[in-house]
């Protein structure tokens, strides 16, 4: 398991700073959630605990989903895209996922698509 | 217009780098497609075109998504997410997003979710 475990974060292309977009979207409705950040750490945590983990880079820490909000995400699938630089995970969202209280970080916040040619 | 869409262009909080991911999603079903990025231009081209406009940073050039594949992206809504340095791109995907010929660029990447605590 721990070799299989290690095989999976090596498939991720880390950025520059060790770290990697994750898209988050409700695992049956496929509402996106938001967007956050993992580093090697933060996606083994989240592999083998049961909610998700992220990298805070504003706050320079790990950060499990709704510790502090009681707004968790339980983990459901998770893959990476064809260049490996960027990971989708799939959860059961309880509650609000944005920190505005809103059930995605985009809902309300709209542009206007124009169309043309 | 001009200056509602320069409006729309400012609540994008760009990185050191100009840029901003864009999670790009099937209007209807809510697949996840792809993430890509893009620059104020990309994005006023995107939201004023009807086509998706990226930034590609491997090549250093705008691409717009299908120009070459015939798998275009024509734009559904947009949005920017709370903190603004995220959009969200509703399309609707004519054949393969992925250039691999995937439907999406997460189709067959799955990572094992262990579970756990």
């Amino acid at each position: 398991m721990s070799g299989h475990l290690d095989e999976d974060i090596a498939r991720v292309a880390w950025n520059d700073a060790g770290l990697a977009p994750v898209i988050v979207q409700q695992h049956d409705t496929g509402e996106v959630l938001m967007l956050a950040w993992m580093d090697a750490e933060a996606l083994r945590r989240t592999l083998t605990g049961a909610r998700a983990v992220y990298w805070s880079r504003s706050r320079g820490e790990y950060w499990r989903k709704g510790d502090t909000s009681g707004h968790t995400q339980q983990v459901v699938a998770a893959s990476v895209d064809c260049d490996g630089d960027t990971i989708l995970l799939q959860v059961d969202q309880h509650g609000a996922a944005c920190h505005t209280g809103t059930r995605t970080c985009f809902d309300g916040r709209a542009l206007t698509v124009r169309g043309g040619d």
